[in-house]
């Protein structure tokens, strides 16, 4: 019933989950930013060793330009923050729309669109369309409705979530960012906007976890479901 | 310069500000909720007495027939739970939009309504016009446009304050209300949605303050501005 | 009494969306917890006569016992508290496993369960299987990795949504709830473990949203994805 | 009924709100804190070439010194944090009090104070004039009067906002501040104080939001209300 | 070095602290609300064995009435929700101000004003003279200067007391009450207005605990100070 | 009637987990509180007929009533809610100190201190020594340090839990309890006082949890260590 | 009865409380944290022209060599970061004790502390006293008796102020520091549990307020009570 | 220098408690975080003097670099950030399980770790092993079984601390960390998931308290239970 011990590789500080490629269909994804460099070379050689391919998120330009030098083929993708080894996927043929509600959400939102494509899925970006201008997202309901799921990224009061969903009969996954100030509480007026969204179809991730939402997304659209 | 002793008159458990009236243009208005029935009659009588008019806020069913019984003249509006003793006040000419998230938002709106139309302004109801459906409120922006102000009552994730204020370029008094459940912290979310509107023109009331949104409101459009 | 839009029926004290089946494919779905009985006919009268089908959510035993004198084919769902007008779905062939951590969560967890069901879906249903004896829910690996999405329901620490996204590849909806007392703060401890999942591919709805997971299950895997 | 794709300049990480002026009868503004340098600058172009006012909130001296290089007609209130393009708006003959509790609130204050002179009102500055000193707040009594609308600004208790409604019969837009320590909460205090005044005809902004209750000023004195 | 064991008298359920008496100076006060009756019964009896005055606060009417049965001489103040067995003390020849902003922060007050009395000391109320009315607290100036200490009770916001320490001299605790709504957080936005006072001199106690605020202000004033 | 499974039974609504005994060495203990009679009854029925001890939690008065007139058996302790069926356990020779800082938080203590006793350990218990008057705790110091465990429970501010560790070698599980009002928030004030314990020592359980403290309590001083 | 216009030096950013030391017998204490230099030497200039005492507290070593160029009179108490300018006080007879649950309270203490010896009190301090070790603080009890109010200064628990209040007469002024980590959240679990102090006696000022306990220390102390 | 006290050395600054190790058979921990190096070097004369020996935790690199050079004998446990001066301590022969979530966390598991070394017992590492792969943990299943008490660290969700505790009859103390981001909100997520956890048999200490949980799981493994 259980897993046999073989299915992940000891380095001491970390467990390596090697069979979450065979386990889940998705490649291994190594939390960067709390790392320090020999460690993340340790997990980069077992991972090389091992021929499966690694996700880095969260890896800081300095921690990028360390690592390069020792390997050349770790590609950066600097306005996701992702490093990534290993070759490029096969095309999904799916699409993904990918809205924020202001440019400062941006990197949040390209954690997940970076994810995507370097998994094979197109991503249809639709940047600083917030609900004080209404009319900028309503202009690509077409667009929208031409895509499998959509992403909405969004901080200060996260309504673009509730907005999307209700335009649309294609499931939201909402990512509230924690890009506002005061009252935004880092994020929690956005969390709390879009968990209490009056729009069914809307789900939430953590705040600033652009990365949970492609994850989410691609699992969704390319299930044999 | 200031205020003489003489301008409120004592009752022990209350100091009745009769200059509010010559202070501020507006009727004293007595949050009856905490009241005793004893304290509310000691009070009206004071006011009669004076012949200056009262609001009794948050007055319920119950509280109000037994008033009733002594005050014949006291009128009742239970859908704001307000009661109202003086004369009809002058028609204004002002017009003011409500407009509600949901059908369970109406009784904090009605607070603000009722509170409007006594003193004389034309309310414009728009009920039922949330987010998740958007067409419904932007099918109203003529008459949202051609109001004074615009009072948006919303709950859940507040977001429609937001909403509306951008397609309009008229201001924006939200009331977040307590409706919702779970992270929804018994308004919390929609007091934060609406605080971090990222659209500027909207300000923010108390949750579930629907009296104290209509008050700023008549004192908006009817001073001498 | 109607005032006839293209896109909603106004009633006055709500604006119900004809259009939502057209736009999302999905009926509507009135909250009825904190409406009256009088608006509550009103509506259904209306839906009726549009022949649409309607969900009543969060309808109390007492409420649909006042109702069901007027009509008869109103269906009623207790453990889910769920009133539906209207014919059955066609089979969908689709399987959502819907998993509870105790057996207090099954409530919270009928509400998508019931509501998958009259769409169509087959539910697979696995309760009480928490964390603290881990072996419960491992045994049934194989049956969640057979369904096309997981919704985990669990109130208290919400452990089981990661853990359960740990052990198969099929996107996770976790639902936290209220279950718990003391530090759980009416589920905000599930929601917030729900939220930090360290298992990628795991997102949240609402404390208590039990209604709304079964919403987006249902529009995650009935779309032409 | 919908605004037409043409109301908004593309330029991929920003949708310009053209329409907005149209709209709104006000300018559009950026929030240029979280913007990079290469993003103001094609923001900027874009502006110049559409001959519309250009407003940016929360520039800093560096982001502005920057931008000089490039734009000479750029002008820059320091105080304020706020750069401006366009020629100056006719004097409106409207005037506004802006009163804070402290001195250290001046640099909120004055995101207002600018914001509506560049707009043409007149403002009527009384600073650091908290209720630990009443005497100092009363003096100012007449000139309060006579102002369309007063912008109070508080850190702290925020106790200011309820104290000033009390003596007046304008409205007042409270804007709480991060001024303060330990249980303040970076502004949660001042927040919280605002929004139960014990005054009606108060109404609040966001935690520090200087700009939004100088553009909700300027919005209510100036409509042809 | 420490206190000997016959320092307490011990109930098994409860240790009744003897010896408070001389090391305070002050009676024994026993918290009655989450207190059965027979609890109540044997502590009561206890206190009369051994010939000290006792103190039940948070009595309620029933509690009292089926004390009295066996108690003749408990006497009760029923606004206050004290229990009192014992003689009345000798006059101290100390004044207290007891202020509250609202009629409905009365109840609060008197916990402490009833104490107070019962104590020795004079009580001068002055209730009801919030902020949003500021003339009312001014015109009370010199009677508060000529008490020793000032006790203000305040919901919604807190405001008053900050405002009375400005304008005295004399020492100023402040007591929060759960009065208010929506924000007001059951008394946390009174809490934090009155922690966060600018003016110096104000100390605060729990929300609600007038009792805690009498006897405070009795030991400063009545202390060989 | 049942699936068997090696390791539990499933019920439906329950899997109850027989093999906890086998796993922990301790009986299974079912939590009354949200559950129907008709689960209940099912449940005792499944341990009944595998002849396992079973504990119920939070098992209210009204409930014991109505299933005692199925299982004559069932025993039941009402100051602690438990419920419980099977034979005395044998007796263990360790001691337990149970502490409390009020009368009102005996319930609390209680769910540990029947639990401790059925399961064949003594209790010590020291009731209603808060730190207000401290030298009731030290008056029982030698009593504390002869026991193998010392369990604190209570509410307010929870210093106990401190003051305890601080005169002892033995370890402290700290129960805060929500007996308190205002700033006590249901019990937080006393959780987030024993976290942040300045003696070292001393661990903590949820809100209420006398359960847990007990249960702990007798995994550690009855495993072979 | 009220103060005159006179009362305040207008110096545009300030309003110089000037009649303060008349009104409250105490001088004027600026908050130079957030102050620029240029402000804080026109202040100091105000003062010293005018020949009444000023202090300046929250002064950092930085602004403080900056100022003592210009102001060689001006004195600086590192520990406490206050500045003073004026001539020491007489002698008042009057003893504080003054008690630090750690080492790293010291600061937050001297702040009441060097403000109480300037005025001319008596400060007994017994530092690193937190019942961690109960013993250190009760071999001060006398000590503790003999002065007139005690000022309790702890973070991370806070419950040293209960505690003190236990053993002694005298009144107690809890101050809450930010000094802890975790579950502490910069002093909150200190506020509350000095806040739930179960034994009456005890008031609170707001976290690291150490300035403002001195000053209500002394208020209490010296009046004419 | 001394005010020598039976129980505890007077250093001014601090009380060093010498009695400790008599009174609990632990050595003396220092926090020195907080604390400059003059009084860190007073501290370590005062315990070199009295030949105790002396932990100090969170001490940081710099700082021991600083004190290396006055104090040779002084050993520094960098992962731990624990300094130590003494002579090692014999072997207790008992061993803990120490685990943690993820790599990230080890910092403060070492923080038990070293200090459990340091004092003679075995510690068990198990590091990396968080729910998302719960393979990793249940292949430990028997080394946690034959240690005598388990510490769980974890941030994020904090749900292993409900899974190890559900796999084995041994107690847990569950260790949350702030690691994680967005609404971990500093470990507060963590934090609560272990307060909720729904297997019983964990305890809790505070957030990133590695120590603290360290010496709680050697006071339990060592008595004389």
């Amino acid at each position: 019933m259980f897993e046999k011990n073989e299915s992940f590789l000891e380095l001491g500080f970390a467990k390596l989950d090697c069979s979450r490629q065979r386990r889940t269909g998705l490649p291994e994804i190594v939390f960067a930013q709390t790392k320090e460099i020999s460690q993340l070379k340790e997990i980069i050689i077992s991972f090389k060793k091992n021929k499966v391919p690694l996700f880095l998120s969260r890896l800081s330009k300095e921690q990028y330009l360390r690592l390069k030098k020792h390997f050349k083929d770790l590609k950066y993708f600097s306005a996701a923050r992702i490093g990534f080894l290993g070759k490029p996927y096969p095309k999904t043929g799916k699409t993904v729309s990918l809205v924020t509600a202001g440019t400062s959400d941006i990197p949040v939102a390209e954690e997940a669109g970076v994810f995507l494509e370097i998994l094979g899925n197109k991503v249809e970006r639709i940047f600083d369309a917030g609900v004080a201008g209404v009319h900028r997202i309503l202009s690509f309901k077409n667009k929208i409705d031409r895509s499998k799921i959509i992403i909405v990224v969004a901080g200060m009061e996260g309504a673009l979530a509730s907005l999307v969903s209700g335009i649309t009969k294609r499931p939201v996954i909402g990512v509230p960012t924690s890009i506002g100030y005061g009252a935004s509480f880092n994020g929690l007026a956005s969390l709390l906007g879009m968990l209490n969204s009056c729009s069914l179809g809307v789900c939430v991730v953590n705040i600033d976890n652009g990365l949970g939402a492609g994850y989410l997304a691609h699992t969704i659209i390319n299930s044999d479901i």
